[in-house]
């Protein structure tokens, strides 16, 4: 899809399902620069091939393969990326702990052409969990892409990779509802078949958060989660984009 | 995602996904109109439950629930959406030979609020299969919901159900291929995880629908497909809306 905005910059944007982990990849573009850069935020490394594909048939240049935060539950696929196109830099955020090629912090912005995605902490999930948001164009909505932050009705859990449920209650409040309300929500996951949300919806119907902070954190603190199946695979190799040295 | 546009009404968009049939159900409303009235394509039985439950959240009044044909794969949610709303009118093609509330055929528009879809027959998969279009908004890409005639990058099998290949090659050159280039495609299934495309790109990118129309009906003579494994149930169910009568 591709949404024209004022500064004649043309976002073209697809949102990319991985079906084992649930995980949602996305797909950002200045289609109107002459080179078409692009971004990739949270790729899985059983979908690189499929992604890279679209990018090459849809004539972009990929420039950033980007994280949210250090994923437990597949192992991104930043290092793949890089090793099939070379030229592209893997991004994390400084707080995560994690080898990238760049490094963001809270106010930064990532460029692709003429637009940007600005960096919000946002931890609790994990310490290092951001979200990234576009630019404000005039009669399009912003986009929030909030990893496991904020889920359509629900959020990451919080007890693991230095999680905070504390944390992660006042990362949404602070730095994600303060965001206009028909700003769209982007996760980095759903389990139940939605594709998107809005700031107003939930902080309306979002039935963790809507809560008071108490009442959150014991909701967070009685899951009852089994242990991830993948944590002790995918955060060591997240933890350098995927891909551990062969000597290490 | 709700696009402005210039008629003063606002399109509200949702896709949702059906995972166990990897199936793509849209959810339609003009949000400017006092009532929001709202329609839902391709509903499956197995989520009614959450699609009725956003419809309500986000303040909607249900209108029409409309297959873009006799599925074989999942049990369409119309009938039990009439079961539990009852003013919602189910809606399939008159070419169909199915049971429904309203029949729709060539050329026909569905109205909701000020909004509407037309009807363009697209028989090759099925013999009722059709493909609804979005209206022409001033600085928005239109969105075509294909059903399984055009998928992202394939098409629907054309072996069962009064398919054709021919029909089908015919259908997608003459009523899909002949939009605007941007228009987006919006299938009822993807099994990659791709959620929109383009009728550019498929015009470019299509691995079948590419080829001359012998090579098409090679590709489809050829396909070896296993026997569908809900055909025998999905479709006399879906020929009444999805509930049979329990003296029948
Ligand atoms: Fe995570
Ligand atoms: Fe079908």
């Amino acid at each position: 899809a591709s949404f024209s905005s004022s500064s004649s910059s043309t976002l073209l944007f697809r949102q990319l399902f991985e079906k084992e982990s649930s995980t949602y990849t996305y797909l950002l573009a200045d289609a109107s620069h002459p080179q078409k850069p692009a971004l990739l935020i949270d790729p899985v490394d059983r979908t690189v091939d499929r992604d890279l594909s679209l990018i090459e048939q849809l004539g972009l240049k990929l420039v950033y393969a980007m994280n949210t935060h250090v994923h437990a539950d597949h192992v991104t696929g930043t290092g793949l990326i890089k090793s099939k196109v070379p030229d592209v830099k893997s991004v994390i955020s400084k707080a995560s702990g994690a080898t990238a090629d760049l490094y963001v912090e809270p106010g930064d912005k990532v460029y692709f052409g003429n637009l940007f995605l600005e960096i919000r902490a946002t931890p609790g999930h994990t310490k290092g969990c951001v979200t990234y948001v576009t630019g404000d164009t005039p009669g399009q909505p912003r986009m929030a892409f909030t990893g496991d932050t904020l889920l359509i009705r629900g959020c990451g859990r919080t007890d693991f990779q230095g999680g905070s449920s504390e944390q992660l209650y006042e990362s949404v409040h602070s730095q994600i509802f303060t965001l206009p309300k028909n700003t769209l929500i982007f996760p980095a996951h759903d389990y139940k078949g939605f594709t998107v949300s809005t700031v107003g919806e939930e902080m309306q119907y979002n039935p963790r958060l809507t809560k008071d902070v108490e009442t959150f954190k014991n909701i967070m603190a009685n899951l009852n989660l089994s242990y991830p199946k993948m944590i002790d695979v995918a955060v060591p190799a997240n933890m350098v984009c995927g891909i551990q040295s062969k000597t290490s």
